[in-house]
């Protein structure tokens, strides 16, 4: 089956902080037509910190769609599309949590919401973790946490860690360590 | 560290076929106020339906955000909120595969973008898979291919598939089929 659809129009319908939505008119394969809302954002970064005995850093932020606090890995968005993946990476694991980390493991790209939004974001996991200072944004509050990666992963399954880039970047994680028996 | 925002004001932005767009006014923890771009979503299912000979069903479509074909596992939203996901889920999977399940095991919920939107994805993993006759939406245009679990698993951990419901929702498939000995 024929699958491509085509842009006919585009209209701009918010550009804001952190989302920017377009309304676009495409020419389906059946040569109708359809609409696509679709957000472009500039892209982000998650990452899995690992310490030498085993234990994740996780965050515990309140995340207003929901109106609850959330556990989740440190992420966050890039500060332009040049930006390169890796450093914002390492930057917003300084910033949040206070680590640093000696090697930076790319898990791959995350894709959250395909059918109508071009996010992506770069997976990590980080190793070799030292702890300094953190140094949040005047505006962000969140709690640091470390938790055994095992106990973590139980709670990807188990369904209590419901935030999509943590369950797949801490599985990817887990999985990447056994493979590579680390 | 209080981590609770609380509501002040919130402006309808868009109100469009998929997507609700709100611009919130909140009072931060500091006591100062802060915008929320908020979208609200009905809610999904997604399910890894696994085949009694260990194949996954999965589909090939053309999404509008990334102008591209992407691998992912049958999905759909909500008929609306108070749709039962199980039955969304088993009315997803015949439409666009034309498989039925036996047992439709809940593999938990995945929050695809906790930052930005309220949306929640069902996950299941369905089994004891039969082939009838697909039903696609006037408007709805996917192949379906059959692949052995352990190589759409080993596509996740590459980073072929980048559809974050489908990265999760397979890896948690995998590792439950694992775990229960099927």
């Amino acid at each position: 089956m024929e699958l491509t659809e085509k842009q006919i129009a585009s209209e701009l319908i918010y550009d804001g902080k952190i989302i920017t939505l377009y309304r676009d008119d495409v020419l389906l394969p059946n040569g109708k037509t359809g609409v696509r809302e679709c957000i472009r954002h500039v892209g982000a970064v998650c990452v899995a910190p690992v310490t030498d005995d085993g234990r994740v850093v996780l965050e515990r932020q309140f995340r207003y769609p929901f109106g609850s606090v959330l556990t989740e890995i440190p992420a966050g968005k890039l500060d332009g599309k040049e930006e390169d993946p890796e450093s914002a990476a390492r930057r917003e694991l300084r910033e949040e949590t206070g680590a640093q980390a000696e090697e930076m493991i790319f898990l791959g790209d995350y894709y959250p919401t395909c059918a109508y939004s071009d996010e992506v974001i770069h997976m990590y996991l980080a190793r070799g973790i030292t702890f300094g200072e953190r140094s949040l944004d005047e505006d962000e509050f969140l709690n640091v946490q470390l938790v055994s990666l095992e106990e973590a992963v139980a709670d990807v399954l188990n369904g209590t860690i419901k935030d999509g880039k943590t369950q797949t970047t801490l599985l990817k994680a887990y999985l990447w360590l056994k493979e590579n028996r680390r």
